[in-house]
């Protein structure tokens, strides 16, 4: 059997296969990627998010966010994002190159009435999440559905590096060439 | 028994111990942080990358590149990145916000002469890391000890949070307050 890792369009496969396992499964690598992002002040910024949907029809993986979190300014100045998720079990690293559109209000009401209660206390807390405060518990969780966003990444580019036994394979995927894949030297 | 993630100066000390952790334990979770940078055409760019070193007193970390890999010439162009962990047995993030050096040549020829052989080929391949080839073994492995190159981290600022079980703690170091933590709205 041809293993997934020696051809590109496999590997592609491959990649969706584990994007959509992280939507369904909390445990699964790709439910945790790293967010990259360039911060306000023009250095690279990272940090854990949740991925909540991953289609490939359309090429968008989608992240919820307080509206009120530093990312959010963040990607509105500067919308290419990367996403990173490195996959013990497969060998396997994703770079997820994206545009990242900030959506909120009517246009996410029925993603919004999907979360579950106890989970909407995470868009709204006081004070706005960065704020220095004196103690931990000097912040009060409260929930307000207009701080509820939703970052729509629309995927340019798929970078996989695989970790081979015999050899390591890297490879990339653009939407401007329909996805179709080339190799790189790792 | 005072838990280290109700402190601020508890929590510094246990992020120290974690990094001390992940260049002293291939297995440990602060071993491949995710290094995120600002690429060529202004984007986000994140990988996962190999923790070598790690100094309190200096407050510096170390990481090993291939240097003619293209994140060095991002690093050369916008020099402040950010290093992510998540620590799933801590329930911790790091985020480590650090300005990076890239250095090559003599200055590091002691670290270089540290490199087990069978390393040393992850520097010097050819064609050069992210090249199209044709298929996967058209890049062959060679050493070359000027294609060493460390990248120094001068950490500027570390960033944690703890997801607690009776809440989450969010806190924040500065170099420039000689590592005084203050709390942060999570």
């Amino acid at each position: 059997m041809t293993e997934w890792h020696t051809e590109l369009a496999a590997t592609l496969d491959e990649v969706w296969r584990r994007l959509a396992h992280g939507v369904a499964d909390a445990c699964a690598p790709a439910r945790h990627p790293a967010l990259a992002t360039v911060g306000r002040d023009g250095g690279a910024e990272v940090r854990t998010v949740v991925l909540r949907a991953a289609d490939r029809a359309t090429a968008r993986l989608d992240v919820h966010s307080d509206g009120a979190a530093g990312k959010i300014d963040e990607i509105r100045a500067e919308p290419r994002v990367c996403l990173h998720v490195w996959d013990p079990a497969g060998n396997l690293q994703l770079r997820l190159r994206a545009t990242a559109e900030i959506v909120t209000g009517a246009a996410v009401a029925p993603l919004w009435a999907a979360v579950p209660t106890p989970a909407r206390a995470n868009y709204g807390g006081t004070p706005a999440p960065g704020t220095p405060i004196a103690a931990p518990d000097d912040h009060a969780a409260r929930v307000d559905a207009a701080r509820f966003a939703v970052v729509s990444c629309a995927l340019r580019e798929i970078e996989t590096l695989h970790l081979g036994r015999d050899r390591h394979r890297r490879a990339r995927f653009r939407a401007d060439t329909d996805w179709r894949g080339t190799w790189l030297a790792p």
